[in-house]
């Protein structure tokens, strides 16, 4: 069975030696003393590892089923459920005033990578149900907070987001579900939701459906959509559970991964619906969600290839097969183990470079949310606005392709199921689809967020890299880290003046190469990261303080990545520059 | 369910407008006159479409199961198999001698591509005995022959190939299987071997097994290896079966993909088995099929592409979803088709550009072994040598990333298992892993092959671009692909000459670069196919032969690949260039 270790040393190293998190001033951060998240993570660690790790496999080999109107989980997930609320882990980064604990967006990021990296499947249940909880702490009444809040916030009950139909996914316009006015002020919700995770399920005494829906007046397309909240049971003024509402699960899904997250068709039969936040406003109670949700799957994306990669060290550490070229290592064992061969070890720094780095990234992403919500800092929200589709679409594509080369390790046995490395290739898969397919993140990037507010924060990304370089190049330590983000970066505002120049007389110049760009963006940003952490570890080695493998071996992976990974921007701008025309060429019937 | 049309169309673009194969006066290639062949694809594609198609996802659901030592096959598969042998679909470039039909190996490519496309898990069964059908065609004596060929000529035998064992896979020196001499000349076999594919299974008469097993005296390591017949039934002297031989399925494998395939773990107790060629010299025997055998993996790889692109432009020509930037396209329906939007057309693109890349650079290595076997031409059995591992590395990884690709087009509904593209996902995989896997096939590229023959095949690889580049640089619509060709080459030259220098004073720097080698090389062979592609269809259009749209058609998925596919040579020699350095920089304990 795969093993999994949380990496707390690494967390703590980004939390104090790189964001500096207490000196940042954010309220609330300054509860996060080193001995307090470690003393957190740690425990983290150990719920992952003795209750999360060992439902992994099994897990994904029961899957759930559907009887009667009923979703069964899998052997022992309701334990496992009890057992992380029990410990207050769902209640991590949620409202006092509600139950939780107030802690930072950041160290809800931190712990929840661990939880996702044991059982991304499993942890799905706690982390819809926080995406509702959101929507409905920022657009909900009091008196909807007061009801839902704190049941959610414990998970008593859990949440789900109802967008997709059968007809529409990512064109939201389409959309058929319809929202009738009653009486008492409610709606009367009528229509089909398809692929709900979480939609049904035995964990919590209810669900709470927050449903996309049209109600009348609101015009054509998205512009008519408003969000509705319908619970499962229907909730008494005491908070006591009344009836069954019109809301059923039709069929659950059979899919490539994430077996055990249930992942339902809804069937909505005139279900008691309440408007949460604005009439015809639905799209935009999304949208204020959506950073959030986007960086929660772009954690996902690389937080599966963290036990994918540890177990793919592991085995090459323990598998002896053939020699080392340079000479025996192992001279008393039949063979040397395969991490001597230099393409096994190409193939773990790919994925250690690329973890860390993504780990870096998602946790400034997390940071940058904090400052924005916690301090109303609104170039922080600019940012993180920005940085977003990227750190979903790049994080997710890349956190697959990792998950795949630590298969491969293992040669044929990372084939079979019971090895367990297929289960992360293909749990990562849906990482790269859900909360909005990696293609539309890369329209999201260049079709919206480049020119929003004028270009501002993608002016502002490159001032800050422009400045980090140049704070940074006249220390000779730092230069293998500053010149290729120098020639990274350049290359991508060679691409972004592209757009700029030929995206006006044909946009398609502009989405052509908009996937290019969001890989682009993801190796700058990985390398500005990796020049930060390796800027970190110089300083630790220099005080003495903190361990000196550990802040070499950060220094030699930002080596690996600068070099092997950095030199990709080249590549995705040549393909940018050479515009629409050859991606455009064919008639649709010539393919 | 997804569809199949064979590409009847394209392959007769490569076997008569690009191979010419009627004027390269191949022994054998007299007969594949243009209609003949077409003819015959056409069948192949009937086959494809009315008998292995509906059964690929059906066999992919069911899978195959193990009962009191019986491996059941899913549902149809014996009908089927029934019907291939029927229409001598097995028989095809097997030696007239035997029962074949003569046709050379190219022909069988063709067809097997259709086959492979069409449910490359039933293709499986027959593909490995044809593997076993050539071992012995040409190591075995006139009576093995006689005993053994006509029947699997006929696939009323199947065959299997036996190499992996537990705890050896890539490092064969370590293997444990024993053959002891027995007093009649046979030996007694006895280990244990997995990953056995179509080890048991209810479709054949007789398995005819070609074991790998240490014979007393050879020495160590794989020098005393030697490769066995091992029959499942002992074969009478007047070809009746006699007794259940020594050897028997121990369990089989619960896999990713291929579940349609029996994958088995094999205990030999004392098996039956005759020596197959030359005693110690097993290896060189399993190495003289390894070309042919890489090969069919590199076609796999492709092959299992095409359906998956085939159902992704069906999917993306009828889904609405959004409107076009550009303008609304389908004025009369509620969304445009998805296919109008530029990101989906980039991922079509990068899929038909590789899948008619690879289809070339196979046939063209098919006819290599052809010109090989049927003229003794050493220098096309030195330069099919050298591009084997390029055939199988690059295109089964390629393969895998255009199969998820294609499943990206579908959004959520790909991830459903339902709807098929999934399973194409899954089944890619392996052919990355299995036939060596492809780090192994990054090794033997530049450990081995470059520098084979005192490098004269890389040299003469490196002409014979040069020589095209030369002989059509003039032409101004040859130049859109003889200049990035140019480029490209010079790139791998460059890597090349990296390795030389380099590699001698450690030579963790030249297998360092390996992997990216590999995948340098195969964009630059796709980059001359498609210039050689480009050249028959303008000279067709010149002519005004042929059907103008398709040609246009070639010359614009040509240009898309030179513009954005080719730029790739430069990253990987940038990563190259960097060295053994970045890559062995940490110890083993620091991952």
């Amino acid at each position: 069975m795969p093993i999994y270790n949380a990496p707390v040393k690494d967390i703590q190293f980004l939390l104090h030696d790189v964001l500096k998190v207490t000196e940042t001033g954010v309220p609330g951060y300054e509860e996060m003393e080193a001995d307090f998240t470690s003393a957190v993570l740690e425990e983290a660690g150990k719920v992952a590892r003795d209750v999360l790790t060992p439902l992994n496999a099994s897990g994904d080999a029961e899957g759930c089923t559907l009887e009667n109107g009923v979703v069964r989980t899998p052997k022992g997930f309701d334990k496992a459920f009890a057992a992380m609320k029990e410990g207050g882990w769902t209640a991590l980064d949620c409202d006092p005033e509600y139950g939780g604990q107030g802690l930072p967006y950041l160290m809800g990021t931190a712990v929840g990578e661990i939880f996702v990296s044991a059982n991304m499947a499993f942890n799905m249940y706690q982390g819809l149900t926080h995406g509702a909880y959101s929507a409905i702490h920022a657009h909900g009444t009091d008196e909807q907070k007061t009801k839902y809040l704190p049941k959610m916030v414990s998970c008593d009950w859990t949440g789900t987001m109802n967008l997709t139909e059968p007809h529409c996914g990512t064109d939201l316009g389409l959309m058929r579900t319809k929202a009738e006015p009653q009486d008492d002020g409610s709606y009367a919700i009528s229509g089909q939701k398809i692929f709900i995770s979480a939609g049904e399920h035995d964990l919590a005494e209810n669900i709470i459906h927050l449903v996309l829906a049209k109600a009348p007046g609101g015009g054509e397309g998205t512009k008519g959509i408003s969000l509705f909240i319908v619970p499962k049971f229907l909730v008494n003024d005491d908070g006591s559970l009344g009836a069954h509402n019109g809301v059923t699960v039709g069929s659950i899904e059979h899919k490539m991964g994430i077996h055990a997250n249930s992942t339902c068709m809804m069937n909505y039969d005139g279900a008691k619906g309440w408007l949460l936040g604005d009439m015809h406003k639905g799209m935009r109670a999304m949208f204020t969600m959506m950073n959030e949700a986007r960086v929660g799957v772009g954690l996902q994306g690389y937080a599966v290839a963290v036990p994918a990669y540890q177990n793919a060290v592991a085995y090459a550490r323990d598998r002896l097969q053939g020699r080392a070229v340079t000479g025996v290592e192992n001279p008393n064992g039949p063979a040397d183990p395969l991490i001597v061969h230099p393409d096994i070890r190409r193939n773990l720094m790919d994925q250690k470079s690329f973890i860390e780095g993504a780990r870096a990234f998602t946790f400034w992403g997390a940071h940058l949310i904090d400052r924005s919500v916690r301090m109303g800092d609104a170039d922080a929200e600019g940012l993180i606005s920005l940085l977003t589709p990227v750190i979903k679409g790049f994080q997710t594509d890349k956190g697959f392709e990792m998950a795949v080369q630590a298969q491969q390790v293992y040669g044929g046995h990372g084939y079979i199921e019971e090895g367990g490395m297929s289960q992360f290739v293909r749990d990562a898969r849906i990482t790269q689809i859900y909360e909005g397919a990696n293609g539309i993140q890369a329209l999201d990037l260049v079709g919206r967020k480049l020119a929003q507010d004028g270009g501002k924060h993608v002016m502002a990304f490159f001032e800050m890299i422009k400045a980090f370089i140049k704070e940074n190049q006249d220390d000779a330590q730092m230069t293998p880290f500053t010149d290729p983000l120098k020639a990274a970066s350049k290359d991508l505002q060679a691409a972004a003046m592209y757009f700029m120049q030929n995206g006006v007389k044909n946009p398609n110049n502009a989405l052509s190469g908009s996937y290019d760009f969001m890989h682009m963006m993801g190796h700058v940003c990985l390398g500005l990261m990796w020049a930060r952490m390796a800027k970190a570890a110089l300083a630790g080695l220099e005080a003495g303080t903190g361990d000196k493998d550990f802040l070499e071996a950060k220094i030699a992976t930002g080596h690996y990545y600068m070099t092997r990974q950095l030199p990709a921007t080249s590549m995705h701008l040549s393909r940018i520059s050479s515009g629409a025309d050859p991606v455009m060429a064919l008639a649709a019937e010539a393919f």
